[in-house]
């Protein structure tokens, strides 16, 4: 096809940026065809905006029915995410879904299962992929350069947030209408690149939450995650939105040496040879392996969003391989889903979690959410995605 | 009285070089009188270095009949300490100690007593608290600077140890010789000057430990603790030996900004409001209060052993105020036994923790530990301290 013609269902601050960057022409070979919001307000400024040639649609079966679209963006609240993918993988669509994958993975995998079965192509926006520090971090893991991972530990409490945020809608930071907190809504790329640069997904988790903590809010605003992985490795994941100024602070020790992001820089400090062949063979006790201290030199800039958009209208028009394939959107939540379990049972638990269980437990908080002003039919709740 | 004639207990490396310094008139006020060891060619060699006019004693009880001595530092092994502590009031000796005060709390309270009871000056040596550079992270918060505490996170994985060091003494890194590893013999500076920049002690304690991971030994040389304070902060420390190069990064989140110690360097990110308040008042959703970046300078220069052997001599002398009060010891380390403890229950522990189950469960290891070459009096082998 030469023009991928391209939906947006969602038209909150994420998607109105989606559709304005397809419409003004930012992603080759693609064209916006039409919209989809609940909201009247939001419909009428992408008509006045981005054009009149641009479909609008206030209901979403009407769109599923008479849009005239190859591909869609979805950029609705969390819960929304796998059913509507679903809704358009039964209409033949291809799929970019905004992060996270949804709220808990039982629904994720049952999207992944039709994504997979479908042949379309569903890509995720992990946009922070995009960064070449993140794709030179796990090209330097990939590549056997840091050797056997020993300990992995982030610190990413730099997602600061008043309790204005908040406050500025009723279904946010509630079970109910978000599904969680800092975890779920700020760490999602994180806990993507955490896995996805390290290829490694932990096999035990322990989760430490407090809930409205430093705001009034029902869900979560401070995360202390351990884990251990398959190999023995260790690590820790340290999140919230209210410390400021927080930390953005990402380490990586291996056999080889180690690596740390932080402001923007790629230190790697390597090692001239393995530390266990140096454990085995020094004699003199408090000796230690050579190490050379690197500023890995980053190439290129993250192209983003855009990044994203183009890689997936490329997959779907030159078959072109996918940097956030959609079905990877598990991954991240299926960490996040045992954080939160853990936390619930006040126990460890084993990856891959219970599905049910995590289900059944957030089904509990879902049903004594307190919505902050009034009850909203959240699964038409499009209009206030972020 | 006009010169503290002091004794010392064990000349291994650390007792060898606080003799030296004694001997080499670095403390003033303070006179080398006598030294106890029980291997000879220790012995020997303080005589051919240290002069002859220096008592020497194999047998400990011939030196507390014997030495002509007001004072001991005591720098035999870990085991040791309390019970040689203990003796010392009795013969009514000053006292200071080496790290770490024991290995069990029960018999450090023990200790404690009967040094409150005395009314001799007890010390302990944490020469790291000379460090103006802690001094001053100190100052910042006690004097509220940085405002009340919510997190801290300690990452001091520096205590890289090859096999060599293991296989260098019999007794080391045994749970009958030693009592355990990197969190009692290289950690013991970091978990003090944790409780005493902070003023905090731990609430309750999650360890997580493992035992031999990058080592033939059978403690610990991979540590990973969560803890919670009694006003809801939280906070992770995290030390191993196996890890090349390590990480020393200490940071400490305020209402005020935040502190981060690293390569010798204090920065202190200073809001110019309470976070509280501002958290409260402002209404932009992703504001953040204004902060400013400013690397603290630091004055003057660690004195390390000769300042805390210097401030007990002159505590002596004229009742200077101890910067380490020997009492201060079971800080450190009950934090660290609440840390095995939990790992060795597998749950989360609370502190004050029961002292007689810890140290049944150290028992139970003391009784399955296979010392490496051959069986050694503990009690007598106070020769290869460090």
């Amino acid at each position: 096809m030469t023009q991928v013609k391209v939906g947006v269902m969602g038209v909150g601050n994420m998607g109105r940026s989606h559709a304005s960057k397809l419409y003004n022409g930012e992603v080759k070979g693609a064209k916006l065809t039409a919209v989809c919001d609940l909201m009247k307000e939001k419909l009428k400024w992408v008509e006045e905006n981005l054009g009149s040639d641009v479909q609008l649609f206030q209901d979403e079966d009407q769109f599923f029915k008479k849009a005239e679209v190859d591909a869609l963006i979805i950029a609705t609240p969390h819960y929304h995410h796998p059913k509507c993918a679903m809704k358009a993988f039964q209409q033949k669509l291809h799929v970019l879904l905004e992060k996270p994958a949804g709220v808990y993975t039982k629904n994720v995998r049952e999207m992944n299962q039709m994504a997979e079965q479908s042949g379309l192509v569903f890509s995720m926006m992990y946009n922070q992929r995009t960064n070449p520090l993140f794709q030179k971090v796990r090209n330097l893991i990939q590549s056997g350069e840091l050797g056997e991972i020993k300990r992995t530990n982030w610190i990413i409490t730099d997602w600061y947030r008043s309790q204005s945020y908040y406050d500025s809608s009723e279904w946010r930071a509630t079970w109910k209408g978000e599904g969680g907190g800092v975890l779920l809504n700020q760490s999602p790329h994180q806990l993507d690149l955490w896995q996805w640069t390290t290829g490694l997904m932990p096999k035990k988790v322990r989760g430490y939450m407090n809930y409205g903590k430093y705001h009034d809010i029902e869900v979560e605003d401070d995360v202390t995650a351990y884990v251990e992985y398959e190999n023995g490795a260790t690590g820790v994941f340290i999140t919230s939105t209210g410390e400021a100024p927080g930390t953005n602070r990402y380490e990586i020790v291996g056999d080889r040496g180690k690596i740390v992001v932080e402001n923007n820089k790629l230190m790697f400090h390597r090692l001239t040879q393995s530390e266990r062949e140096f454990n085995a063979t020094d004699q003199t006790g408090f000796g230690r392996p050579e190490c050379w201290e690197i500023e890995v030199p980053i190439k290129g800039e993250a192209t983003e969003h855009v990044g994203i958009m183009q890689n997936w209208v490329d997959a779907i028009r030159t078959g072109e391989e996918l940097l956030a394939p959609g079905e990877e959107g598990i991954k991240g939540l299926e960490i996040s889903n045992a954080i939160y379990l853990s936390s619930w049972l006040d126990e460890t638990v084993e990856l891959p979690i219970n599905e049910d269980l995590f289900f059944e437990k957030l089904t509990e908080r879902i049903a004594q959410s307190q919505q902050k002003k009034s009850a909203v039919n959240q699964s038409l709740d499009i209009s206030q995605s972020f």
